[in-house]
Formats: C-alpha cells, sequence, structure tokens
C-alpha cells in the first residue's frame, strides 16, 4: 500500500500490544483521494467515521491515552514536536519502546504521494534524527527506549535522503525501518522512476543490511527473499492490515524465516487496522499462513515465534526480549485460560491460545513493573483522557 | 474439505454463539490419516492435543456444557442416541436449535471415506430421521428447535440416500443441508463417480432448492453461482475453517448474493476451527472478502447481515430471527464498547464491532430469558460439569 495515510506499521506496536495494553493509534496524513491514487478506504483517521484524531496542533493530552505511533513518518509544518510527545507517553505508561523517526521527503509536486504541507527536506530530517537519537535514544542493555530512523517509503522519499538515512543510522549505530514491498504498485513506480525493483532499489540506497527491518514485504520474488535473508533484513509481518487492503500476495514469511530473514509481527495503524490486538494478529497469521502454503504450512508455535522472538529480532534485541532466558529482561504477560472456551486445551497452552478465544492478555510486566492487572491498566488518569478524547472525537465526527 | 472427520459446520453454530454463549464442541469422527487421504490436521477429536472428548459411548454428561453439534453425522454403531442427547442439552441451555440429522451411507470399502463402523444403510438413516422429527420438530412461528436432515457429503454418502433424504424432507416439510464444493478434490471425485460436477451431482439427487442450505461452497463456478441463486439455495461461509484448511479459493459470498443466495455464517467444528466465536467469523469475513475482491468489496455491514439476516434466511427463518422488527422474536445480543478499545468509536458502532476489538457478546436473552449476563452464563452446574469435562479430557489426552 502506497499510502501516504498514516500507518504505524511496526513491530513495535507488537511490543506494546504483547504487553497487554489496549492500544490506541494517533495518526495523521493527508486525504486519501480513492478515485486519483488507489481503491482503498485511507482518509484522514478524523474524518474516518469510528476514529477521532485532531488536526495538527490539537494533540494535547491525546497522547496520554497510551498514544502509540511507531513508524511517525509525517510531521506536519507547525505540528509540534509530535515524536517527542509520543516518547513522552510511552515513558509513562513504561513499556518499552522503539519510536521510528520517520520523514517524507518527495511531494506532489516532485512526483511523490504526499502533498507539500507534510514533507520536509533532508537536512531538516537528518538533524531532527540526530537530535532525537541524542536526546532518547538508550543502546545499553535493557533499554526501555531506543530511536530507529524510518524514511517512509519509495514513493514518499528520495533516494538520496534513503541513502543518507542509512549512512546516519551507520554512524549512529541505529536501526533502520521502512516499508518494502507492500503492494504491486510498488513494482511498477520503481521500475518507472528507478528503472529497477523495489529490492534492487533498497540495495542501491545502502538498505540490504542487518541493520534494517520493514513492514509487509508481500512481493519478493524468490531470489530477493533469498538475498533478503542473507543479508538479514527483518520484516513485520502485518496480516490485517495486507487483508483489510485487499492485497493479492500473503507475505512468504515461511520462505523469508528459511532465507535467514527475521520475521515479526505488526499491526499497522488505524487507517488498515483498528485492532491492535497482537493475539488477533498472530492467529490471522497462522490462518493466512495456511492459505499460502496449505493446512501443515504454519503452525501455532511459529505464529508464537513470530510474536516473540521474531518481533526482538527485528529489533536488534535477540536474548534481551521476546525469551524468558537467563539475562533476558524478564518481561512477561500472562494469558488465562477461559474456563468454558479453554475447556480441554490441556496438553497444548500454544496451540489453544490461538485456537480458543478470542484472548486478550491479563497481566503484564515490563521491567518488573505491572502495566497491567486483571485485564486493566494500572495506569491512573486513564478516566479522564478518554473523557477529553472522546469530546475531541465527538467534534471531528459531529457525533 | 471431504473430511470424514467431525465438522460441526452450519449456521446453528451461529445462532448459538451470537447468543453469546462460549462453545464446546462435542465432536466425533474417524482417524484422519494425512499420509493418505490430505495433508490436513484431522485426528480424533480426542486425540488432538487441545480439545478432549470421549470415545463412543463415553458421553454422559459432557453435553451439558453447553455442548453443540449442529450437523452431526457420525453415529458409531453403539454410540447411543446422541442427537437426542444435544437436543435436550440445546433445550437446557436455551437457545433455538437447529439440530441436522446427519448421516453417512457410504464406507470405505463401497469407495467412501468413512469407515464402516460409522455409516448407517438408508432405511435406518431415513427411520431416524423421521423419529426425530416426529419428536423434537416444531415449525410453528417462534420455535424453539427445528430439525433439519443433512447427508454428509458426496464423498460419504449415496445419490440414492441424497435423494430419499430430498424427499423424505419435503414429505416432512423440514430443512436440508449437507457441504457442497468445500475443495477441489470434491470436483475431481463427483466428475470421476457421477461424471458430472458436484452442484450438477447436487441437482441430480434433488437437492437444487430454497429448502437446501449447505456449507462452505468456495468452488462453484460462475454459472453454478447463478443456478444456486436462482434456486435460492442458502450457503453458510465458514471463513476460519476455510483458513485453517489452506483453501485455495474463498467462498465468493458477493457472487452468491448478489446472485440470490443467502449467506449465513458458520464456525465449522473443532478439527478445522477451536473458536466458536461468531465474532470472530464475521471480521474474518469481512477481511477475506477484501482479500477476494479488494478493499471495497466487503463491508462490516455484509458482515453483519451475514451474522444476522443471512444466516436466519439460510435457516428459513427470514423475519422471525436475526433482525428486530415487528413480529420478530426479539432474541437480543449486548456487546459492550470497549472504553479504550472503542475510544472515538462513536458515529459508526457496526464498522467499531469489528474493527476494534476481540470482541465478546455481553447480555444474551433468548425467547425472553437471559442467558448470558456480564458475559456470563446463567446456566447453573457450569462449574461441576466443567470439572468433568476436564477429568475426562486429562484421561485421553493423558495430560
Amino acid at each position: 500500500m502506497r499510502a501516504t495515510g498514516n500507518r504505524s506499521s511496526g513491530i513495535a506496536a507488537h511490543v506494546l500490544v504483547n504487553k497487554g495494553l489496549n492500544v490506541l493509534l494517533l495518526e495523521i496524513g493527508p486525504k486519501w483521494d480513492r478515485n486519483t491514487i488507489f481503491h482503498t478506504e485511507h482518509s484522514w483517521p478524523y474524518e474516518m467515521p469510528f476514529r477521532g484524531l485532531g488536526k495538527p496542533g490539537q494533540y494535547d493530552g491525546l497522547w496520554k491515552v497510551s498514544a502509540y505511533t511507531e513508524h511517525l513518518y509525517v510531521h506536519p509544518r507547525d505540528g509540534g514536536d509530535l515524536i517527542s510527545a509520543e516518547i513522552r507517553a510511552a515513558q509513562e505508561l513504561g513499556f518499552r519502546f522503539h519510536p521510528t523517526r520517520g520523514s517524507m521527503s518527495r511531494s506532489q509536486k516532485d512526483g511523490g504521494l504526499p502533498p507539500d504541507s507534510v514533507v520536509q527536506d533532508d537536512d531538516a530530517v537528518l538533524a531532527d534524527s540526530e537530535r532525537l537519537v541524542a536526546a532518547f535514544h538508550d543502546p545499553s542493555p535493557a533499554s526501555m527506549l531506543r530511536v530507529a530512523l524510518a524514511p517512509c517509503s519509495p514513493f514518499s522519499v528520495t533516494p538520496a535522503l534513503m541513502a543518507a538515512t542509512a549512512e546516519l543510522a551507520e554512524r549512529l549505530d541505529v536501526r533502520l525501518h521502512t516499508h518494502l514491498a507492500e503492494d504491486r504498485d510498488e513494482d511498477e513506480y520503481c521500475l518507472e522512476r528507478f528503472g529497477r525493483r523495489p529490492v534492487d532499489q533498497f540495495e542501491e540506497v545502502g538498505w540490504l543490511t542487518s541493520r534494517a527491518w520493514v513492514a509487509h514485504c508481500l512481493y519478493p520474488d524468490a531470489p530477493e527473499i533469498t538475498r533478503l535473508g542473507a543479508a538479514g533484513v527483518g520484516v513485520a509481518h502485518c496480516p490485517s492490515s495486507n487483508m483489510v487492503l485487499g492485497n493479492d500476495r500473503i507475505c512468504p514469511v515461511g520462505d523469508l524465516r528459511a532465507a535467514g530473514t527475521p520475521v515479526g509481527l505488526g499491526c499497522d495503524g488505524s487507517s488498515s487496522n483498528d485492532i491492535a490486538s497482537l493475539w488477533l494478529e498472530a492467529r490471522t497469521a497462522l490462518l493466512l499462513g495456511k492459505v499460502r502454503g496449505g493446512p501443515a504450512a504454519t503452525t501455532s508455535r511459529d505464529a508464537l515465534e513470530l510474536a516473540t522472538r521474531g518481533g526482538a529480532a527485528c529489533l536488534g534485541r535477540t536474548g534481551e526480549i521476546g525469551e524468558l532466558t537467563v539475562g533476558a529482561c524478564g518481561d512477561l504477560v500472562v494469558w488465562a485460560a477461559d474456563p468454558i472456551a479453554h475447556a480441554g486445551a490441556l496438553s497444548d497452552p500454544v496451540e489453544a491460545w490461538l485456537r480458543c478465544g478470542p484472548g486478550r492478555a491479563r497481566e503484564t510486566v515490563v521491567a518488573g513493573r505491572v502495566l497491567v492487572e486483571s485485564g486493566a491498566l494500572t495506569l491512573t488518569g486513564v478516566d479522564d483522557v478518554l473523557a477529553r478524547h472522546r469530546a475531541v472525537a465527538a467534534r471531528l465526527q459531529g457525533a
């Protein structure tokens, strides 16, 4: 999906939702014109009938509602320092957070998708990236916050900014994130504009490295899968989003993993998926894997691995998070067995986890702090924030 | 899927689960040999690691746990009167129930799939069908129980029994149910054995009538869709099951409905789907519809219609159930808005219903009786039954 509309497409959603939080995705983006661009459902989120959000400059307070945007690539003029706001929210909530400094530099007048009002020039992007890394990035083990750099997609970022971002990430030793091979249009766009396919272009700008993980990755061909795997590029599989957007191909998760690619799960954002439920993404990944490769192609344990170790590996944190081993952080999520839904589910709780339900995390412990207890956030003040959110949403929706 | 294994494939699961019940699917079936038959996950349910069930004759007590098998087509010798047992359970629980008298008559020695031990001869099937209709079927408006006749599939029932069943249903004025066009093997099997495609064979035995509704129906071609629609044959779309079984085609829900076919939702049984959640089936139908037809192909209101009026129409109960109109039964399900998951979901609760969540029904009222209150069954004695169920499951699983 070559959306210029918002999507927080990433693995960090996995981290957040795996911690049991109900997530409000606060997002911004230009109006999606289905007639001129693509037959899909994109629009300003605050124009969507079921999820409201303020216009740029009107975010005050909203982000406190466990607001979370992993891939924040839309930086409207006069929009304020949105990424610092979401970082403060994450710190208040207490989850491990991997915000990515997104960017768009190629606007409609230059043949890109986004309007001028949300693009920035290369220097501004790079300077702000460096500022955020200096201010917030913590490379130490058990870090609660690491910043990654994340130009949006080939449709909205110049090759020069892609290359400069990769160089900056190398210099600062931070990770790289972007969209890759999300839809067929991307093949055509890259062939037409760059004379090569998306993965070739990805390599051309210096991104074919284990420092990078990408969202979606539905359309690589077999040789490209081999190259991505050999380089150790990670993939955030976003099954619900891919289905909502009607993609005609399924992410080749099994082939990618066999080639050496770490694959995690992403929820994507409200434009294509309003449920930031990692349980649902894991189940959907299980089912979509079977649709792609037959009934034996994907198991519940594969899905569990995507949801835990796979995501950790995409974030460069193997052995730190996503597993309970000596030396790991020891973050915990407790999934309760429902007396009736899980009746008889005795010998294989992993199968039961995805086959019975639907489920939500009951307890969540991050860095020794209980964030969710008996299914409820332990954070205080949520009701107040929800009341403010409701007022803003009602105003925007005219409801 | 030409399973001889159990699957309670039907629309009645819709009725049951739409009433908010957590459903235990108690099922039986022959050992599925993945090496000789099909690469899938079928096995005796009590051999499955996550869901236990007694062997034939050992059902005592289990069915009280809201046990429900809609399409009970496996009648093992000395297995007892299973369908009467499930009917008594449904009466105790208080939901409107549409049990179907399933049957299998073509065993392995005759080129069918099931073993000899679970097939019956035509006379026995027809006599028992007539007995059950006489004993339990209530054709009156607002009926709590209607029996339908339901030979299993072309793989396990002779054409003679299919035809005789259709004639009996006509004479008794009850509905007909079976599997149709669930997988590609069915095309091959029917062409080879009957010299015609499944829908042609379906017509040949007198089933192309609005008295019939069928499970799955993934593989009809365009002219067949037109014929099914013109005849008013109903379809129970079972999206999760189809995905779990790795079907390489998606039920053409939109085309079927456009042709005049009522389409409802089914959960299928534990062999292919352990979650009897109509919410999840409705969401999955929404997403699969978009995969098949593009992002604008299916809306949440389409999915709601499948889950309510569509199912009612399949059961021949338009205007009675599945809607709140003057003269309808007035059964109610209450879906609560989660303060965080549904925050901002103000102006379109139907979109929010499937896009936010995951959700479970909170209250359920059937025929004026509250069956579920604050998410819990009002039925007494559930804990005792669950304890017995657990003991049996533990014994069977060696857990």
